[in-house]
C-alpha cells in the first residue's frame, strides 16, 4: 500500500488509516523536545552505558562468551534488555543525526553481544550457561523471551535507519531460535513478561518475514489460559488470567499489559483481525476512562506495579511507572495509525509531557521511576554515585537495581521524531507540535515539505510554513487537543474556529504559504469524575498539555502543604488563591462534627509549576490535586 | 507490689497504674464476645490444628525429630509460629474453661514439638537440620527468633493457667539458647521480625528470670543501627532504620512495629526506663492521630504490609492486617496498665470490634487477613477446602499460604477475658463491657465480686451488680468511651452525667447494690480530619463502638455503590438518606467544569450494618466512608 520505502520509524503496519514518517523525515530543531533530545544524545546515552559497564551488566555478555558465567552474576534476569534498549536508542540517534559516537557505540556493544550468542541462536546471560539455571526453567519470572523482544526492537531500529548488519543478524538468529523452540510444534509456553510479541511482530515487518508475526500471534493466543503458574499476586499480574480478546480493561502489571497490547494491535492490523482490534480499543476506552491519571500515567498500585480497579486512582500512591508511560505511547500510537482517531494522539501528548518528560532531570543523568501526583514529604536525595534500590518516587536517581526506566526514556526520546506526523495518500497530518521540519512523499510524485515554528507549549501559536519547492494540492491536518476550547486556525488571512479533534486545510499549497494554529494554553481548572474517591473535593490546574502542581517550597510555610486549600472562584493566572486550613492537632482524627477552620491563614498566591519539572530544585513535597476550600 | 498471686493473664508488669486480672477471675457468659469465644473454642481451634496437620506444618516437627528434613519442607519459615500461637490459644482456653479437649491438644502438640528440639535448645523446622539452610543464616527473613518468641508467649499462657510442664521446659531451653547465642557476649544480631523481645520479657516475668528481660532489652537496644541488611523496601520495614527511643511515629511493617513496641513497653516499665516509655507514648500519639483508620486498623499499604505516611489512609487500599489489630491491642494494653489512661482502652475497644471481630466468619472457620474500609467490587469466594495464596481482602478464607491471622485471632479471643477489667489497691476498673462475672482481691483481705449484665453494644445499658458476700469500701471505675457524649451513671437512685474518660463510684458496697451505666449507642455521623485526603467530602456512621458500613446488596441497584451519595442533613436512624449521582460515562474522567448530577435518582433509605459483619452474606462491594451529596 505504501508508495514510499519503509520509514525509519519504530512502527510500520501493513495497513491502516495513516502512515508513519521516519526520523529522517521529521526533525525537531528547537524548543521543549529539542532540548530533551539534545540532553538524551549528549548525556543520557553515555550515562546508561557507563552504569551498565560499571555494574557488570555488559561484562555478563563477555562472561558467557568466555564460559566463566557463575553464581554471582550481577543484575536481575532482565539486565540484558537494558543493553538492548540502549542499543535501540543509539540506533534511532544514528538515524536521526548520524552521530559518529553513537555509531561506534552500536558496533562496540554489538560485538560483545554477538560473542555471547549460542550457535543455535539462544542469547541470554542469566540462564543456560555455566552454573546458571537451565534455559527456560523459569518462564514466569526469568524474562528470557522478554530480553529477546527488546533485542528485536533494537534490530528494527538498526534495519530501518542503517540497514542490515551484525546486530540484525544476531537478532534474526535469536528470533529463529524462539520460533523453533516455541513454535506450533514446539513448547506450548509464554513468557511471564510480554515483549517478545511486539518485538517479533515489528521485526517480521521490517524483514518481511511472516513467520515472526505468526509466532507473535501464537504467543498472544496462548495467553490467558493459565500456562503460567499462579502467584500470590494472581495470574492477572502477567495477563494470563483471560484471553486478550475477551478482556474489557487493562489489569495487572501495567508495563506487561501495555507491551502485550501493543503486540495485539500489530497482529490485529496485519492479519485484519477486527475482533482483536475491537477488543483492544474497548480495553483502551475503559482503561483511559477509569484507570488513568490526569498525567496520562498508568498503574495505581505499588504492590504489583499494576493497574488498580476502576476509579482507584490515589495521587499519593500513584505508581505511574515511567515505563508504563512508554508502553502507553506504544499502544496509542499503533491504535492511532490504525484508526486516525485524534483521542489516541491526545493521550500520547499528555503522556509525553507529564510522564516521559517528567522522568529525566535537566542533565539527563537521573530519573524518576514512579511518578506519583502527590508527594507528602520531601524524599531523601540519592547521590550521583548511588544505585537506588527503590523504585519509590520523590527523587530522581542515576540508576536503579531494577533500572528499566532510564533506557526506556532514552529510546523514546531518541525516536520521538517518528511520533510527530504522518501521511496518507492525500496529505500530511501533524500531531505533536515542535519547531522543526517535516518532509513526506505522496502518490503521484507530490513532495511535501513544511517548517514548523512554535514555542509550544509555553505559547500556543503554531506556524506551519510550506517549503516544498513546487505548488501541489494536498490536505494539511492539524490536531486540536480536546482541552483546546477556542482554538483557531488562520489560512490565507482568514481565521476560523478549530474545534477539538482534527482541523484540515485542503488546497493547492505554494512555497511560503503559512497556516497558523492558535491553541489556548492559558492555565485552566480541571475537575475529576466524582467516582475518583481519592481526589474528591479537589481541583487540578493544567496549562496546555502540561499538568501543573504546587511544590512545598513555594508556599509561605513549606511544612504545611497538607493544610493548603484553594479558592477556584478567585480565578487563575500563573498562581491560584490559597490559604492554610486550621492546623489544630487532633488526638483522634475522626470527630462528631465536620472540621471547621477558625484559624485559617490569610489568602496568598500559590505559584504553580509544570508537573514534569517538580523536584528539579531538590526534594520537595508536591501535589497536583488541590483541595477546594469549604469542600 | 501485687498482693495477689500472678494473674492468669498474658501481661503482668512489675509495676504500673493498674493490675491485670486473669482469665480465671473474669468470665464472659453472654452476648457479643461470649458467642465469639464459644465459636473460637468449638470450631476455630480444631480448624487451625486440622489445617496445619493437612499442610504438613505439624509434620515438620516430626521430620526434624526423625532426621528426615529436606528441601521440600512445606510452609514458610514462620509456620512453626502458627503452631505456637495455636498452643497459646489452647492454654488460655484451658485456663478459661478447663476444656479437656484443649488440654489433650496441648499435650499432643507439645510432645511433637519437644521431640524436634536440639540438645542445645535450638528449635526450628526450617533451618539447621538435614539439607535445610544453616541456623541463623538469614536473620532478615528467616523468622527463627520470631518463632521462639511465639513459643515463649504460649509457655507464659501455660505457666499462668496450669503451671510448669513440658511446654514450659521446651520454652525455657529455647530461651536459654537464644540468650547464649545472642547475649552480651554472643552474636550481635537481631531478628528481621520482632517478637522474640515481647516473648522474652513476659516469659522472664512469668518465671522470675531477669536474664530474659535483659536479653529483650539488648535486642531492643541493638535495633535501629543497621544490623540488618538494607532491602528494597528499606530498613524501616523491620524498624532497623532508627533506634526505637528516637522514633516519633510507627513506620514500616505494621505487625513488626507493634510487636516491637509491645516489648519496649515491657522493658521500659520493668526497668523504670521513663525515656523509653515516653518515646513509645509519643509514637502512639502521632500514629493514632495520623496513621490509624476509623476501625482502629493500622497499615495503609499492601506493598510492605506497612504504615503509610501521616494522613495516608486510603479506605480501598487499607491493609489493616488482622494481626496488626492484635499487635495494636498488645501495645495499648501494656500502655494502659502502665498509665491508666482510658484512651488506650478506647482504642482497644475500637480495634476489638472493628478489626479482630471482623476477621472470623460466624462459623469460626474462615478469616479476613486484610480489613479494608472500601471494597470496590465483590471478591471471588474462596472455597472451604482452599488455601488462599492472597492476603487481599474481600472474602474470608479458611487458610492462607501466609496464615498468621487465624491463630492470632484464636489466641486473642481465647485470652480476651484478661483485657476486660483491672484492679488497683483501691478497687475495680471495668474497661470492656460484657455480661459475666468479675472477682478480684484487694489489699486488706477485701474481696470484690460483681456481675455485669448488658446487651452491649446492641444496647447501651450496663448493669454492674455487687455480688461480694460482705460489704466493703472500694471504688468502682467504669470506662466511658470518648464517643459517649451524654452518658449517665445511676447509683443509689441518683443519675448523673458520666463524662468521657473514667467515671468512679467510691463507697461501701453491699451485696446486691447495682450501678447502671448508660452509654448512648445510637448511630452517629463521624467526620474525618481534612488532611486525610482519601476520604475528603465523606462521612462515616458509627454506633457505639461499632463502625458501620454500606453493602452493595442493600442498595436499589447493587452495581452502583460507586455512585452513592448521602445527605447527612436528613439525619440518621438505622438508615441514612442517599441517592445515586449521575452515572454518565465520560470518555476522559477529567473535565473543565465540576461534575453535575442532572439525572440523580430519587432519594432512598440506605441500610447500614456493622463493619465486622460485612461480607457475611457472601462477597459484596462495601464502603465505610460515604460521599456527601454536593461535596
Amino acid at each position: 500500500m505504501s508508495p514510499a520505502p519503509p520509514p525509519a520509524a519504530p512502527v510500520d503496519p501493513a495497513r491502516g488509516a495513516l502512515r508513519p514518517l521516519g526520523v529522517d523525515q521529521v526533525t525537531i530543531s528547537g524548543g521543549f523536545w529539542a532540548e530533551r533530545q539534545r540532553v538524551n544524545a549528549t548525556a543520557t546515552l553515555a550515562h546508561c552505558e557507563a552504569w551498565m559497564e560499571r555494574l557488570g551488566w555488559l561484562a555478563n555478555f563477555d562472561r558467557v562468551a568466555d564460559r566463566s558465567t557463575g553464581g554471582d552474576r550481577p543484575g536481575w534476569s532482565f539486565s540484558d534488555s537494558e543493553v538492548y534498549k540502549l542499543l535501540e536508542a543509539l540506533c534511532w540517534e544514528v538515524g536521526r543525526t548520524g552521530d559518529a559516537n553513537a555509531e561506534t557505540a552500536i558496533k562496540r556493544l554489538t560485538a560483545r553481544i554477538a560473542r555471547a550468542q549460542d550457535p543455535d541462536g539462544y542469547l541470554n546471560t542469566c540462564y543456560g550457561h555455566g552454573t546458571r539455571p537451565a534455559r527456560y526453567s523459569d518462564l514466569e519470572t526469568g524474562h528470557e523471551l522478554y530480553n529477546v523482544g527488546h533485542l528485536l526492537q533494537a534490530a528494527v531500529a538498526r534495519l530501518r535507519t542503517t540497514g542490515s548488519d551484525d546486530l540484525v543478524d544476531v537478532a534474526r538468529r535469536a528470533a529463529d531460535h524462539v520460533c523453533e523452540t516455541f513454535g506450533p510444534h514446539g513448547r506450548e509456553a509464554i513468557c511471564g513478561h510480554p515483549e517478545i510479541e511486539v518485538g517479533l511482530s515489528e521485526f517480521g515487518r521490517a524483514l518481511g518475514e511472516p513467520r515472526y508475526l505468526e509466532q507473535a500471534a501464537l504467543f498472544l493466543d496462548r495467553r490467558g489460559h493459565g500456562l503460567l503458574s499462579d502467584i500470590p499476586l494472581g495470574r492477572a499480574y502477567f495477563q494470563d488470567d483471560m484471553p486478550i480478546r475477551e478482556a474489557d480493561v487493562w489489569r495487572g502489571h501495567a508495563v506487561r499489559a501495555l507491551y502485550l497490547t501493543a503486540a495485539a494491535v500489530d497482529v490485529a492490523v496485519d492479519r485484519g483481525d477486527d475482533e482483536l482490534l475491537a477488543a483492544v480499543r474497548r480495553q483502551w476506552e475503559r482503561s483511559v476512562a477509569r484507570r488513568t491519571y490526569l498525567t496520562g500515567g498508568m498503574g495505581s498500585r505499588h504492590q504489583d506495579e499494576g493497574f488498580g480497579e476502576d476509579w482507584e486512582l490515589p495521587p499519593d500512591r500513584a505508581y505511574c511507572e515511567t515505563c508504563a508511560g512508554v508502553g502507553s505511547v506504544m499502544v496509542s500510537w499503533r491504535l492511532f495509525l490504525a484508526t486516525g482517531d485524534a483521542r489516541y494522539t491526545d493521550l500520547i501528548e499528555r503522556t509525553l509531557y507529564n510522564v516521559v518528560a517528567a522522568s529525566p532531570d535537566s542533565a539527563g543523568t537521573a530519573f524518576f521511576y514512579a511518578n506519583p501526583l502527590h508527594q507528602r514529604t520531601p524524599a531523601t536525595q540519592v547521590g550521583a554515585d548511588e544505585v537506588s534500590p527503590r523504585a519509590e518516587a520523590g527523587v530522581r536517581a542515576p540508576w536503579f537495581e531494577v533500572s528499566c526506566c532510564p533506557t526506556n526514556v532514552a529510546r523514546t526520546l531518541a525516536g520521538l521524531t517518528a511520533y510527530l506526523a504522518t501521511t496518507d495518500d492525500d496529505g500530511l497530518q501533524i500531531h505533536q507540535y515542535a519547531t522543526g521540519r517535516i518532509t513526506a512523499g505522496l502518490p503521484g510524485g507530490r513532495h511535501i515539505a513544511v517548517r514548523v515554528n512554535t514555542h509550544y507549549p509555553a505559547d500556543g501559536t503554531i506556524r506551519v510554513r510550506v517549503t516544498s519547492p513546487e505548488p501541489a494540492e494536498w490536505t494539511l491536518s492539524l490536531r486540536v487537543p480536546a482541552w483546546a476550547t477556542g482554538a483557531t486556525i488562520t489560512d490565507e488571512g482568514r481565521t476560523r474556529p478549530a474545534g477539538p479533534g482534527t482541523v484540515r486545510v485542503r488546497r493547492t499549497f505554494h512555497p511560503g504559504d503559512e497556516i497558523v494554529l492558535e491553541l489556548p494554553v492559558r492555565p485552566r481548572f480541571t475537575w475529576p469524575d466524582p467516582r475518583i474517591d481519592a481526589v474528591r473535593g479537589c481541583v487540578a490546574v493544567e496549562r496546555g498539555p502540561e499538568v501543573l502542581c504546587v511544590e512545598s517550597g513555594d508556599l509561605p510555610d513549606p511544612d504545611r502543604l497538607d493544610a493548603l486549600v484553594i479558592d477556584p472562584a478567585a480565578g487563575i493566572s500563573e498562581v491560584v488563591r490559597g490559604r492554610f486550613t486550621a492546623g489544630t492537632e487532633h488526638r483522634w482524627p475522626y470527630a462528631q462534627a465536620p472540621a471547621t477552620a477558625p484559624d485559617a491563614s490569610e489568602w496568598f498566591g500559590v505559584p504553580l509549576l509544570p508537573y514534569h519539572s517538580w523536584a528539579r530544585r531538590g526534594p520537595a513535597a508536591m501535589r497536583v490535586w488541590l483541595p477546594v476550600a469549604g469542600s
